[in-house]
């Protein structure tokens, strides 16, 4: 009953795959199960009355085991690629080696595994807000006729691709947005007609002709600018059109406020104020070229109801995990946000001292900018590789500064290149396993 | 014969090997395969009467069995890396499983599959249609005569690559290209120095000098203004080769509806028209200065012959192999497009109302625009980061929107890769695939 | 006892899995322990009497003696696709056979685990200088009151989201640099004024007008450019502030050549400077331009410590992952600047002689440059793109020279693309893996 | 003797490992290794006699066996991840199953490794023969006294990280090199007041002032134009510099093909004629300028001789491998080279058309370009998003041609990015598993 031999062979049959090692090699780390099967049996057990048992059964994954004996062997945890983190975790917990480091050339697998199922699950999350959405359609469920028709009318508004009504539906918005977007255009030629007979003479005549009958003049294309009715009444047809749609839209839709925060949603509702603002104005507004004008910027949200025409091409995996990607990687965004901020201001500062510096030397003169919000443009301006040509360098140290200044506004385009490459190559691997799994039943 | 002990081990031999379980394990998932097994048989069987059996033998995969019976062990189903998504569900139908679900972290693996055979599939059909144009070249299948110079004439002329005829052949037709072109460039000229002494003229000389003498002058320019009639007929020998051209390779083409769509076959044909025009109209296109010059634009279709040559640089893989993914991706493309018109629309719409808005303000006075148009063009150009300088906003609001304009410009392009990028790598990997190994003949 | 038939099957039990194989297999490597397993026993030997062994135990890896084997049948040395090569080698040296040449198709296996474990490591090198930073937090191991607060001191000043109390101070650190900041762009409007005053007219109307009445009002307006002394006050205030900070930064630190190294860090000591200057020189500065000026420029450093707001975001591991790819690769980056400098010389260079070879045609005559700085300064232009229009060329010479410099630059951006997308996603895996393992403590 | 009954078992014991199947599965592919074994054996041979063989040993690669007793089973012929394309053969061949057809989902399997392998093969041409003359330094094969310098001599001025002399003399080599860009800076100025001197009065003042008197001073400029003297012998100084360490390359250089046509040694040739050339012609050149002005232009070519600066840096990987993917991409390079001038002619067509056709409607007359080269020059600009401003479209038909153009630029520039960096990414592995393992002798 004296321990045994340590040269003897013991067997470990793993799920039907029979494993040999020394007795020796078990024994390297103390407390571990296996570690355990070594030890004599206590001496008034039945089992210490036979011989020392030399083949052990363990109903466990055979293919890990190998892995394991690994460990004891070498004294190194390695793991195989295709294993998955809570397998390999359950494993190593049974046989008493949770806490056994793994080899650093392994860390990666499980690693990989790891991040590509946490990223599933964020894009499943993404995508099952929209689900849930159209699951509230199946009439199945619907406790009454008074639930039915609000998913119905909001798969109607909402998903053009759902059915023939819904396309025609769209198709009309898309009519009305474009019938609304000539309006708005027509009425920038006369906001333009009207301002460049009004305030272009004020600026340059005043100081030439004769001051009192420009006033006049003025006074009377004052009154002569009004919107052509018709067009007023037709922009009025638009709005009640976009109005009617967004207030169907706004009741029948399951999540009120994911419905207010959407960007899209709020640029429709400001759209409707320009005209209402001008219904009850009336003729004031022509009278108020700033009000009109401010009325004329908010229209310009118009152009935003186009894009609802992307709902045509719902299915395009690759822009929906676009969209995702910018939306979960909003801190590298601000982060560049605010390193563009910075890098506007600091090359703003050293241009304008630049050109300072270099022009108070004598002999070149006349200065580019006034102030040092225009030094602000021009950095913007080269920062982008616009380059109008309104500002520029004259002195040997402005265009140093300049030059520095294109070379890092070309460099910071191409580090967001890898930024949003890495994200979004992970999350469209995950959606479209998605998209081809979920069919077929497997997931 | 009354149930066995759930203790006791059950030995699944698959394939030869063996795998050793408890009965217990096995009765999980009740209706299964395996659970049969341990079922006692039904009392008048024959096999009711032995002792009851304790080994099984399945022709079946040994190495997906682990994976089985680790599903039976752990109740979490997981697959290995290289398993071919056919053979794992065909698998789990023999065992009864087929509605189990996999574990999450073992989607991807059967997904990355199934995406790349489709993508292989999507390939092999693109490229299969050049191929079966190839395989219509063999003598062997030609019926006769009749149909045989067909296949010979398209290879001949479509395939610069196939043969030393059909090089020297498209080294011809290059040549004739080149010298369509030279006398494309030469025509420019005359209708630069026609032009430029007629309407400038009129318009810049009609308020000051006499209008008599000008406008005899320009009568007397519209008679000179003529093509030198050498170049008309060099020109009508390049239409002449290149219509016998198209029209031979019109006739042998063997898909004439796909000859018609291509964008370069369009092009060819449109070519013709301006030479034959010119040839009809006679003397009196010079007298409609329109007309030869809409007949000159037509002309720059001839720059597109020289893409042909291309061809010689065929077996490039990674250009075939961009312009599937620019066509397979044409709904990204479109969305993308989209996008771009919206943003050219809100931005330009935006910069207009912001610098009426702040040129409002007396001081400064004159717009750099006239119309919304104007706006448009200026934002394309801000967009692409040209920026020609001819238009810039003078207010610090203009200058604001600009900068954005600006920003999300730069941006947009950045956005264009990944989404490029992804599809060319899969469909890059699934190229090279068929190119080696389709000539072994693994395939 | 003779040498037994080569066709004799001989069974290698290693790790408890039968491996059969011919003894001739075996022999196909003579010297390697395979081998000297079917060496006839020496005489004497007490193996020598009884008959051969067939049977052979070793407590291996039975999986890589798979390969190992395969090696004996095909000459060939395969690896599996998840060995990790201390293991392989192990392998190999135990079989005698540590010289064995891979086969080329498996040589990517083992390099691809290598350089990831690399990656690991430097990765995990950089990070540690972090955390090492972190540890010293701990009270346990600090010996007593003195040393306890560096390190509070220190993540109190360093890591904005460590606690309350270091979110508080790193939001008035925010706020005092706005105020700079804004103090600052105060400032640049006074230098502005007073340059437009003084410089201005001493260019152009030095010729024009009375010079003698010029010069006095540039002296009074000379005494009478002064910061307001409420400003300096403030901004004095604020440099206290940052001095405060800096200092208790800088004793705190741990690690005070790293400290001094870092440019962050350095741009706060530079802007602190000016303060201290101007009211050392007092009323002297404002008769002095320059200083005027240089000080100015100095103070642009201000914007820098808006930067440290990025530590609100400090947990976005892309960007530390950037920050630490271009650390990482500065050869490239040295390489590229250098290219680019060669570049800019080249092609600046080629524009000068092109357009003079081109102008001296007589026609057109007047250079946009006068010496060969300015034609740097177009290259730079051109080659980032910018291209302000300040310098274009007019002659064909010149302008083939820009087209070739234009395309040549906007590749150049293209070619960075590559070189920082691939180390960036090497060390992006292997920081996810970091931060997803190292919670879990398997690391 | 009869046949065996089809449901019998059939042990096949492949190295060691026991698989079973039922002989019916066996018989699928008749003609077959595997089949012959169930066909009854001839009457008269020995084996006919006893009862039928039930258990075959084959000395082959047990796990790949699997999958070919797949095939037997499903039909289906699929491969492991890790197989090597050779092995798969040669097992395949072995079984008599070489003309199986693999499973579509195996295809990438074996395309990958072979691409990857072909790929290594490629780079590792490029590098040996760089290595190749890095093993000529090896003392030990020189023949002899005479051939020992050579590479010695190669070395130490090819390869500046290799001795502390060869760094020295590269040192020497860069200081040269800088000052004959002094030196031909300082030429710059010369040659641009000459011109300045002597043509921009003749352009002009022609007209204006006498005739006569210009001329002599234009004369006697030219009698003055003069390098002087000592700037001539410091360049012809640093010529023989830099024509001894040519021709020190030259004769030293292993391979004189490859040597002649590197760029930067065909620069270094050329850039010697300049001082030799003014050498011998003596004080004529100063009154030929546009000779003057060629030499000039050659000089340039001194820039490139900082590039060799980069042979400091040169164990970067990263660029050795963009260089070697540019290399073996040249055919992808001349298509978008051949895209790149098609698309400058086309738009720089239909830009001309568009203008002269926008603009023929009076109003609006000068056009910004007098032939239609300024128009490739203007369309080479805007594809590249340069966009000085000297030429822009001034009718809405010129416009629209000017924005689609430049969106074509903008998306030409990303197009690039994919081909680039998929074959980067490839030799970019490979380079690095050679770098890694070669030292390690695993190779």
């Amino acid at each position: 009953f004296a321990m045994e031999g340590l040269d003897d062979k013991l067997i470990l049959n793993v799920g039907g795959m029979r494993h040999e090692t020394y007795i020796s090699t078990v024994r390297a780390f103390p407390g571990t199960r296996l570690y355990k099967l070594t030890e004599p049996p206590p001496p008034g057990s039945p089992a210490a009355q036979g011989p020392p048992v030399r083949e052990f059964f363990f109903d466990r994954n055979p293919e890990l085991f190998s892995y394991v004996l690994g460990y004891y062997r070498t004294r190194q945890l390695h793991c195989p690629n295709d294993v998955c983190r809570d397998v390999l975790e359950e494993e190593l917990a049974y046989w008493g080696l949770a806490e056994a480091p793994l080899a650093p050339c392994c860390w990666l697998k499980l690693s990989g595994r790891e991040t590509r199922t946490q990223d599933f699950l964020s894009w499943e999350a993404c995508e099952n807000a929209h689900l849930d959405e159209r699951l509230l359609l199946n009439p199945m469920e619907g406790q009454g006729l008074r639930n039915a028709w609000k998913p119905w009318l909001w798969v109607l508004l909402d998903q053009p691709q759902s059915s023939l009504g819904a396309k025609c539906l769209s198709l009309i918005s898309t009519l009305f947005a474009v019938c609304a977007l000539v309006i708005f255009f027509q009425e920038t030629e006369v906001q333009l007609d009207y301002f460049s007979a009004n305030f272009t003479p004020m600026g340059h005549g005043a100081g030439v002709g004769g001051n009192q009958q420009q006033q006049q003049q003025q006074q009377n294309n004052g009154l002569v600018y009004r919107r052509a009715p018709h067009l007023l009444y037709l922009e009025l047809l638009c709005a009640l059109w976009f109005g009617t749609e967004l207030f169907a839209r706004a009741i029948s839709c399951p999540d009120k406020v994911r419905f207010l925060c959407s960007p899209l949603n709020l640029a429709d509702i400001f759209c409707l104020f320009p005209v209402l603002v001008e219904l009850v104005v009336g003729d004031k507004a022509e009278r108020q070229p700033r009000l009109s004008l401010t009325l004329g910027a908010i229209r310009s949200l118009y152009v935003l109801k186009l894009v609802r025409l992307l709902g045509f091409l719902e299915k395009s995996l690759a822009l929906r995990v676009l969209v995702h990607t910018l939306h979960s990687s909003w801190k590298e965004v601000c982060a560049f946000l605010l390193i563009w901020v910075a890098e506007i201001l600091f090359f703003g500062s050293l241009f304008l001292y630049g050109e300072l510096l270099g022009i108070s030397t004598p002999g070149q003169s006349e200065l580019h900018f006034g102030d040092i919000f225009t030094c602000l443009w021009w950095t913007v301006i080269t920062l982008t590789t616009v380059g109008y040509g309104d500002i520029y360098p004259l002195s040997a140290m402005g265009q140093l500064t300049a030059a520095v200044t294109a070379t890092v506004g070309m460099c910071t385009g191409v580090l967001l290149v890898p930024v949003l490459l890495v994200r979004f190559q992970r999350y469209y691997a995950v959606a479209l396993a998605r998209q081809k799994l979920r069919p077929s039943g497997i997931l």
